[in-house]
């Protein structure tokens, strides 16, 4: 060991001094960190404070030689670093000083630049002997809270269902022939109905507990079991026994609700057909009232009109037919009516024809078939007539006159099955990230020449990179649709199309970022995440349709962009577009008043870190996108343009607005969710996850922000600084971050993640 | 019929004017060509010449009420536009002018006009009484001459291969289980192995041709196939044989290659361990000789360090098997040893354990395994000791005295592998897009609601841009991987570090495309593409590894990027990083002073569709990449960070790098490859091709280049806004962009694409 000239006091920060200076990010206000704890530090004499200070000058930074002075002060006095410490660099810094002062105190101000410039000592190991003890991850924040949060108010229901999961028919495995897996998942949702879990989004009156945003949580957990439990267990318990609860009344609620909740009726949704998927409203099924027998004929007029992809449609006894109800030769637009498919036999019913689908991508575990009808009767009763009847005079009623109107408040009630499917997708993401994380924190490859151990691939910033934004990105989902949910639940507001709108655009971009996280996690565990067994390839393939199913994404996000613009329609009370444009015009003039140069170039931590500027920025974008927008629209139709084709062209400007409102929206939520947090210390860590989500958006539509002006160059290589920071930041709690979303360990069955 | 005011000189221009002023995109160029069509046309009288000049000032478009007019003018016609024709636009108005006029000639300026404006009418349908015709694409081009020009020198191969193809054997089925498929996947290699198409690489003594190139392409004709059928292939010809024909001499040739060639003796390429995928280096397992038995002993020394994902494991009788070599104690570096695995009765052979790697995501036709070596004892004679022998007297030599050296000089010879699973990733992706867009061109959803017809999804906007620009980046790929294999393949180069270099950037960029595309792909067709019986599920499954296997691409990247910065000491000569940095920017200097505003704000078609932009913009990339990289590593050694520690800092940087290199490269190949098309009318559609992939990347990257202020924003909207352009302009071509790719009719056997 070699003394340093160094006095103690100073001894004690060159450890961290040394760190803050070989790091690109020094910025004020984290200069300004440091600068108040030397300033706090009484044991500190004047000089020692003169001298530390000099050394914060940004502009005038240290010598390499005195660089290197640092260095040798610590490698000469042989300390280790112990990377297992909960602060390891400040109780370096403390074995360091007590070198010269056995019975010193220890220095907590030194813990306090720590923690507060997220300091990650195994990126720095170069620099000290590192005594390395396996402790991945940090134990600073705990899962548990984490995931107390997210349950929110249904903890008790979430944590009864984790356990219940703990059973052998949940255990995960290959199968590969479709009717053995066909046969395993009709059990699993057999028993999940028997026990109560189909029937919870239902009133008491038919076995359930009227909690949707319950069966919501229900239904991403059958997602850590296998896709095709979810999937089959949402279309019969959620889509067919949702349109008999939606779209049905009471004679309907009381003859099958209870049987349907405990799968003893078992059910399918036929709205699909082959010619029409995204286009229901085009749909050629018929459904025309005979008034001699009272009865409603289905049938299917062209080879091309059957009904596709059903899911549970080789299992079904009955299905919610989706077809054109004709009534005294008029039209009455899209109802649905209850069929029944097969009878006590299970042999299929005359003028059936069903055909599987064979296999798919993913779930092989749900038996999807096409379906024709010719000219099957069914008694007038089984129309689902909560929107529209038919009396026993054959005459038609609704009390939406407007058959548009009848038509999207009848598609509305159906949502919930798309907040699901988005919250099934986050299900997917959080199990492969919890996985590709695990695995990353075992897994080392590579080494510098002089250490023997390789370094564990969680430790490479590229890594982190992949990761880190995505697990952001699922605890904002999450916060988002559990909110969706608990919207579309409240009965006290009947008007479901602002959710629509709202729930359009969130599917269309969480299923994509669910099928981005998991190929990112594929490939993140290299040959081992293309194993069966380690169970990402499973989830890609499953979660790989949720972007078509429940509407296709590029429909829904059209769909979206459509609501934004007539929501503006609506705001203001205004027939044409004229008045929407100026009071668009004269919102962004306000945004656009303050971006002068100033603000286009703030660069500093408090600025980009500040929840202000993320809610500015998105929803300046999607103003702006309105607004030009609506112009293009307006100049397209007053050259004589039909809208039809004026919307085609500009198709991919309603993407984009799509795409904005929905992440704007996101945030929003999430950001409010976060100030009702009552656990402080783990309200800052969510608020990073927010901080991280927001800018890593900022730093995709970078592009456009700098088309706009609205970014400097500076600005735009800032926050994608911040977003690489960021991720190194969180590197410490990462494996907390992945338990926190209380995935239970007898889903994990990945070796990888072992 | 109502007749017009017009003369009838201006009438037949009116359908022009009309769509091409209620297009956005009227720029100076296009304005001229209409210009001088006016001007060349002598039929028109200077009154009329000057009407129509007015009607084209940018600045003082013509009123609405004129567009209107113009609309009423030819509505009132009633002279309807017939889609199918070869020059719509151009044929409705000679049919409006002979109206007045019978016996006129047909006015061939209009021609002119609609080919170079790339009018497409079926966007513009709403102003005209469209008949349709069942015309859905256009025959102007021939795919035939694209495929010629594709298949280069290997025409005859490549034809007799796709004939060959169409036997029974090789039709495409649903296999689940692993036993069966792999069982079919065995029997064509042998069938191909037995045909003389494995050995095609090889030397004519071997069965061979010779002609590495043409293997490559028969070897992506295979994913036309099946993607397991490709893999097992490539490992049984090019992996094992390859090691055999490249780090082995003549005995081995003689001894083996034949057998080989003819799938006579099954080899399997045993290099990744479980513990070590990417650093090959790192590989732990052993091969000792020893000297009394004159032997080798293979063994692996931990549980972790068997060999993984070994395809062809469960049926080869020999691996080449990657060890570190020791020689009297002393550790020689990797190198490749023959191993009998099994006996002639198939049985595993003493001090060897196999395990099956069991289900994966895709390519379970292809038998992955897991391979233990326990003290296995194997003559001298069976290392393959072309760049390291061991004489009769038990020395080790070796031409290449640098083990570090030796290493990369036996990888590299290699490295065809790489270029043939980039080759494989293009094949798979071109099959997904010709049935992406064969379905496009059948699918119709939704409709204005006074047409009969639903819309060809093809005739969507958002549906081009999803596919043109993908269609263009694989004939990119196509032309750049030709390339490629050309260079690797010159035996007068015998150095392969260049080559390295350009694969690794490639095959990184090329897989990441391909998964991209087929997942576009898959999506575009809806439900549909999620059956497997349509191909491109199977397709994302199969080529989803690509990204891992030869290389982690994040790894092969970083690759890439530090072999451009060594590029750049080798070119200088010089010692250290400061006379590269000072080459680097004093070049930076020169690209940096044409930036200039003007040019950044440049937007005119000539401009933005000229290769000498798009060279520029990539290599100022690169360049600017380059020389920041340099600049940040330089600054971490001076502060004394070990360059391992540095390297870690710049991961990100890495990769920015990496793919900016690949993509100048791929483009400057395709650039220079066009020049070299004798064929005048196909070379102008590949050269858009290559500008719309330029146009495509520069936007992807536009964020970047808009910081660096290298594009304004107005000039990154008008890239965008080309891309989309360019992707309408190629509408009535796609049919014939994707039988260009020549796949066999019987390879196409997916039902959505007949």
């Amino acid at each position: 060991m070699v003394k340093s000239d160094y006095t103690i006091g100073i001894l004690q920060y060159i450890p961290f001094f040394y760190i803050i200076w070989s790091d690109d990010l020094l910025s004020a206000s984290e200069t300004d960190v440091v600068k108040k704890t030397i300033e706090q530090d009484s044991t500190l004499d004047p000089g020692e404070k003169k001298q530390l200070s000099l050394w914060l000058d940004r502009k005038n930074p240290p010598e390499n030689v005195e660089f290197k002075r640092w260095k040798h002060a610590i490698t000469n006095s042989k300390v280790k670093l112990i990377e297992s410490d909960t602060y390891p660099l400040a109780s370096l810094s403390q074995r360091l000083g007590s070198l010269y002062c056995e019975n010193c105190d220890f220095n907590d101000h030194l813990k306090h630049i720590e923690i507060n410039l997220g300091i990650q000592p195994n990126h720095y190991n170069h620099l000290f002997d590192v005594e390395v003890i396996h402790h991945k991850t940090s134990n600073f924040y705990d899962a548990k809270v984490l995931d107390g949060i997210l349950k929110g108010l249904h903890t008790k229901a979430v944590d009864d269902f984790r356990d219940f999961l703990d059973q052998s028919i949940f255990h995960w495995d290959v199968l590969r022939n479709k009717e053995d897996f066909r046969g395993k998942v009709l059990e699993q949702v057999q028993l999940l109905g028997n026990k109560g879990y189909g029937a919870m989004a239902y009133g008491p009156e038919y076995g359930g507990t009227s909690n949707m945003p319950a069966y919501g949580a229900i239904f991403e957990h059958l997602m850590f079991v296998d896709g095709s439990l979810a999937v089959k267990f949402g279309v019969q318990f959620g889509l067919f026994g949702g349109s008999i609860q939606k779209l049905g009344t009471e004679k309907h609620h009381t003859k099958y609700l209870m049987d349907t909740g405990k799968a003893r009726l078992l059910g399918c949704f036929a709205m699909t057909e082959t010619g029409h998927g995204s286009n229901v409203r085009g749909i050629k099924t018929t459904a025309t009232y005979e008034q001699e027998t009272d009865s409603i004929i289905i049938h299917t007029p062209g080879p091309n009109d059957n009904k596709e992809y059903i899911g549970n449609a080789l299992h079904s006894t009955m299905a919610s037919v989706f077809a054109q109800l004709i009534v005294d030769g008029e039209n009455k637009g899209v109802h649905a009516i209850l069929v029944p498919l097969r009878d006590e036999n299970n042999s299929v019913l005359e003028g059936i024809n069903i055909e599987d689908n064979g296999y798919k991508l993913g779930l092989n575990g749900v038996d999807n078939g096409k379906i024709w009808f010719n000219q099957v009767k069914v008694p007038r009763e089984n129309l689902l007539d909560k929107y529209g009847e038919i009396g026993a005079d054959g005459r038609y009623s609704s009390a939406i006159k407007n058959p548009n109107k009848r038509f999207f408040t009848m598609l509305g009630t159906l949502v919930g099955g798309r907040i699901c499917v988005a919250k099934g997708a986050v299900g997917g993401a959080k199990m492969a990230l919890a996985i590709a994380v695990k695995h990353a924190l075992s897994r080392r490859q590579f080494n510098d020449s002089i250490k023997i151990q390789e370094d564990l691939i969680m430790d490479y910033p590229t890594h982190q990179l992949r990761l880190t934004p995505a697990i952001a990105s699922a605890y904002v989902y999450h916060v988002t649709l559990e909110e969706m949910m608990k919207r579309y639940s409240d009965d006290s507001q009947p008007d479901k199309r602002k959710i629509e709108t709202q729930v359009a655009g969130l599917k269309s971009i969480i299923t994509w970022f669910a099928n981005d996280t998991i190929q990112e996690c594929r490939e993140a565990c290299g040959g081992k995440g293309y194993l069966l067994e380690n169970r990402i390839a499973n989830l890609k393939g499953d979660v790989d349709i949720f972007t078509t199913f429940e509407g296709d994404n590029n429909v829904l996000l059209q769909l979206a962009a459509k609501g934004v613009l007539s929501d503006f329609k609506a705001e203001f009370n205004s027939a044409g577009f004229t008045s929407v444009l100026k009071l668009l015009r004269s919102q962004l003039a306000d945004k656009l008043s303050t971006i002068n140069p100033v603000y286009s170039n703030k660069v500093d931590k408090e600025h980009l870190y500040n929840p202000k500027f993320h809610r500015h920025a998105f929803n300046y974008r999607t103003r702006r996108l309105t607004y030009t927008l609506a112009m293009r629209i307006r100049s397209y139709i007053k050259k004589g343009v039909p809208s039809y084709q004026a919307f085609l062209k500009v198709q991919t400007h309603l993407l984009a607005l799509g795409k904005a409102y929905s992440v704007e929206l996101a945030y929003h939520v999430f950001n409010e969710f976060c100030s009702s947090i009552t656990d402080e210390k783990h309200k800052i860590l969510l608020k990073k996850l927010g901080t991280l989500y927001a800018l890593n958006q900022l730093y995709n539509d970078a592009g456009w922000y700098l088309e706009q002006g609205y970014f400097s160059g500076t600005k735009s290589k800032a926050i994608r600084q911040r977003v690489e920071r960021l991720s190194t930041e969180l590197r410490p709690h990462i494996e907390v971050l992945v338990d926190g979303f209380g995935i239970p360990e007898h889903c994990i069955t990945a070796p990888i993640a072992k």
